[in-house]
């Protein structure tokens, strides 16, 4: 019998060292590699940033091109893992499953699984789960809506060709940049569980796929992608209910109930995701002429930060922006995870590069020395 | 920047309390919920200890023939998950990660994976996957040679109906038992880094497929479950070589290469249940007049445990354990895995009933403060 202190949830407990994201909870600070979070969202791409996480700094033009034709190359999917796409929404799968599901099938269609470890291979199998990701989430919608499935385009962007495959148009200026942008802000965030949960795989020296498919599995969760869903949900509550939304947060909460899309175990102050898609919600807004989401968010931020000292995180203004850009509910978390692959597979680099494996103890707490009895004799 | 001390690996970090198992890696000593790994492995079946896991206690009669009944019921698979059996054979993936799809797959027939949390659901989703796994195994071996998939049998214990299905003969007793006990000796082992996976992904109240899902991606790796495969393959090697075994183990670490199958995170003395095992191997060596492959084990384990200090763990015995019944080299993983499955699910409830979300920190050793320069320009 061990006595040793128990850090449940690991909660301040260093893992690793790491080059990816810099978080300062208390300013309320994001950096990818050196470059605030702001100046990423206004000025770069997702494929930018994509290449900035894996390779350790910005492109230049032909780099970046080189990188974005590898990428939109490798959107197409293998037939066999279409018809897993079909056969799982006559299931009525959720797309995160479905996601989780066709990820691991991958593999089968990868010889370089065989070789973890090798960088450039990882890389590559990165662009190619990277590449697939939307396809799979638009096919899968699609395929449930009972429309045809639209093939991606190579001359798109990644943001472009998204919303392209989800909706049969090719999205306006506005769309594109904003879901661009809600991209590069999702794309990485230090150990989140998730994340860590790449690294745990493959501290065995497993491989990509089987890394990314913890991942997404882990990322389902409500504490975790999952809040953004939920947020969406209370602000349709609140519409259908014809209440002021204070006077419902209120009720929620003497009911003994959380508001998701506030706090966070490293954000002690506003999460700067939030301010920047925040922004880009009341833009959207605006735009349609139906301020309504946006008015509703505001009131629940203020209301939450003066009576409570609650800060809104990623989740709480990504829900009211994707549901403007008429993006389904469901959705948003598989968005979340075709965002944040660029921070699992810069993490499972990382990992392979100073590997331990990761095996914590539990202390035991159940009886010694029990006597085992014949069934019959029980 | 912070400086908190790192614990890579997190070694001899306690995550949590468990009632699950208890080892002593100075005495050598396993227990599952108070009963000692030797007296489960002998007088008990797999079904018992599944149920002794997941009940906290051991089962009477009529309790343990309802806890059968409703684990050899649930072993077919569906019609959608064995055509993916089929392209995945076709496209030659591993078994293991077949493995990780077809269970990942599995959670769009089960329609209670949208309750996670509630233990009488998940217990009955971890009766759903458990009973299913071996079937999938054993269809795709079959499926990869040519041959036709053969449908499990309800009137055979789990080992039994395993080895059957895989073989298309009903195994003697011999073989059932040493099958029986391999699946009782590796059901738990504490927070090894595949159940710690499965506690990671549920601790975002993800649900219990992801968990699994999590757990075999992670079991993969050759610093976790694929040691038994190496250890194989090196043995193969040795008899090939015409060499004396301590010779080449002597070359092969001169090499600079590790042997596998010997040292663990946990034991410092040799792993009791590769005692267990090593007795099995040794009587299916002698049943079989051909008792090389247990003499090259005894030498290695012999002349390292002597030059080296090191001991042999579960994974050195279970290798000439399988091969002397017959079973192809890379399903020695897959198995285990399909008796793991008890200490996940097992760890999942106890996750769910204490959960705190596991986010660990990393420190930040990128640069802070760069200049972005737009693309023209770098």
């Amino acid at each position: 019998m061990t006595d040793a202190p128990i850090t449940r949830g690991l909660e301040g407990v260093v893992v690793t060292e790491s080059e990816l994201s810099y978080i300062d909870g208390t300013k309320g600070i994001l950096i990818y590699r050196g470059y605030p979070i702001e100046e990423l969202a206004e000025k770069s791409s997702f494929e930018e940033v994509l290449y900035l996480l894996w390779y350790g700094e910005l492109p230049d033009e032909k780099t970046l091109a080189e990188f974005s034709d590898n990428l939109s190359s490798n959107r197409e999917l293998p037939v066999g893992a279409l018809k897993v796409i079909v056969e799982l929404a006559d299931q009525g799968e959720t797309p995160m499953a479905a996601l989780r599901t066709i990820v691991s099938m991958l593999s089968g269609y990868e010889s370089n699984t065989k070789h973890p470890i090798d960088p450039t291979l990882v890389l590559q199998q990165g662009v190619y789960i990277t590449a697939k990701m939307p396809t799979i989430l638009a096919a899968f919608d699609r395929v449930r809506n009972g429309e045809e499935i639209i093939p991606p385009r190579k001359n798109l962007s990644h943001a472009a060709n998204f919303l392209y495959m989800l909706t049969g148009e090719e999205p306006d200026e506005t769309k594109t940049n904003t879901f661009d942008t809600a991209l590069i802000l999702h794309c990485d965030h230090g150990i989140n569980a998730s994340t860590f949960a790449a690294r745990v795989t493959v501290s065995t020296l497993s491989d990509l796929h089987s890394a990314i498919t913890s991942a997404i599995g882990t990322l389902a969760g409500p504490l975790h992608g999952g809040a953004n869903q939920r947020v969406m949900m209370m602000l349709l509550e609140i519409d259908a209910s014809n209440h002021d939304p204070i006077t419902w947060v209120k009720e929620h909460i003497e009911n003994g109930n959380k508001i998701p899309g506030f706090g966070h175990r490293v954000y002690k102050t506003k999460d700067p995701r939030a301010t920047i898609l925040g922004d880009m919600s009341e833009e959207l807004g605006a735009a349609a002429g139906d301020r309504r989401w946006h008015e509703y968010s505001i009131s629940i931020e203020n209301y939450l930060g003066q009576e409570k000292g609650l800060s809104a995180n990623v989740d709480f203004y990504s829900a009211s922006a994707y549901y403007q850009m008429g993006i389904p509910i469901d959705l948003y978390t598989p968005i979340f995870a075709i965002s944040r692959i660029g921070g699992w597979v810069g993490h499972v680099i990382e990992q392979y590069s100073e590997n331990r494996l990761i095996r914590p103890r539990a202390n035991y707490t159940g009886p010694l020395e029990l006597k085992y009895l014949p069934i019959n004799k029980r």
